[in-house]
């Protein structure tokens, strides 16, 4: 009998050109590695369903993922069963049987993404693949304030890459995103609905530099207002983002 | 006029065949990247003296190094003007002027070195190179009892590894441990004012098996006193070590 396997994945994004499988195999995919191991370890063709397109670079502990299978292995033996197939950079950390109905991706409530800066003196080499990196001391209450400036149902134009497929609508919710500082990295947790193409990336690039006093945080209503790409900050780098948590 | 010059240097030690220059030049190592990149700069072979043979896979934040130059280059413009010349698992975050009688080896008063262990349900791929991974549940109460009986000056030659060129006196005296936990991951911090050749990792290896419960924490004086590196616990791995701090 065919059932519907719900997958929780956790993988290092810095050897991969993102989650999405690509037709030219010399792009190292995510869903690419995983549907070969599961090909193996089930001795049929698998395609999966992911729920978010990371990109090159992004990292992630709680990708889900889809598989429609009509394997006996118990879906909770999946994540060892997988271990011997998989690269080093995947790890199965959950695997259980959902309804046939489940969608990964339309189901999801909300998501949860960590940025993560290094805000010392010097690079640290061991978090070159993990944080964006600024010299410059980062005012984290300004970055705070500005943070709860966006938290709410906006049209987040201007937090979205240009040229990115235009949605539906590029209104989103907010619920909250969490500035902390611990020893030299600052963290910035987002939880909302969904995200725009990176649109996380640009919270995270405006926050550093609201940070930094090159964007004023009360100017935060006013980027958001605009619509214009230009009027926020940069765009932080791939690496420092991590997918930590989605929920249905 | 020749100066003698002190470099702290992090690195991440995942892609080296540990610090020290090897004569066979396939061997990847900091000492040789390093060399390599002062000579470029300096315009002059370069010879460096490190303080500390960091093994293949062990990080560092504070290696210390010496370097003689006739350069009029001032010190500490050094850490950028190498930049370009470094690869990124190598950062220089200060170089200072020293005594020509200083010994970077030698006149070290004491070290610090950090182990990081993740204890969870499952392994974490960005972590994968930089903690020690044990899935059962570690008691740390039990190893920060364990860790208090390793302080102090003693013969730690159960704690050394066996084979290894036998130096002077194995007594060595550590002023303290901590051990501590963040989230998921342990972190076990020892500052001392020597180490035997592999005897952080063994000490982080031991305090693991006091977590567990395979070696009672009482029984740390009687492992000590025996000499014997079969009492002790495993060497835990190189990827969770980093060298943080070199006092003088």
């Amino acid at each position: 009998m065919i059932q519907k396997v719900l997958l929780t994945i956790s993988y290092d994004g810095t050897n991969f050109s993102g989650w999405q499988r690509q037709k030219n195999i010399k792009f190292r995919t995510v869903q690419g590695e995983l549907e070969k191991a599961l090909g193996i370890l089930l001795k049929t063709p698998v395609e999966l369903t992911g729920c978010s397109r990371t990109d090159k670079g992004v990292h992630a502990e709680g990708q889900r993922a889809t598989l429609l299978t009509n394997s006996t292995i118990p879906p909770e033996r999946l994540p060892l069963a997988l271990i011997p197939y998989l690269p080093d950079d995947i790890v199965i950390t959950a695997a259980e049987k959902v309804d046939n109905q489940f969608h990964c991706r339309y189901d999801a409530k909300n998501k949860t993404y960590e940025y993560k800066i290094l805000n010392a003196p010097s690079r640290n080499p061991t978090l070159r693949n993990y944080a964006e990196y600024v010299r410059g001391r980062l005012d984290i209450e300004k970055m705070q304030t500005a943070a709860d400036l966006l938290v709410g149902t906006h049209d987040f134009k201007a937090f979205s890459a240009v040229g990115s497929s235009i949605p539906k609508s590029s209104i989103r919710t907010i619920f909250d995103i969490d500035v902390s500082k611990r020893e030299n990295l600052v963290i910035i947790t987002v939880t909302g609905d969904g995200f725009l193409y990176n649109m996380v990336r640009i919270i995270a690039g405006t926050l550093i530099y609201c940070g930094m006093e090159k964007i004023k945080p009360e100017d935060i209503p006013m980027v958001i207002e605009s619509g214009k790409r230009a009027k926020a900050g940069i765009t932080a780098s791939a690496c420092g983002l991590t997918l930590k948590k989605i929920r249905y």
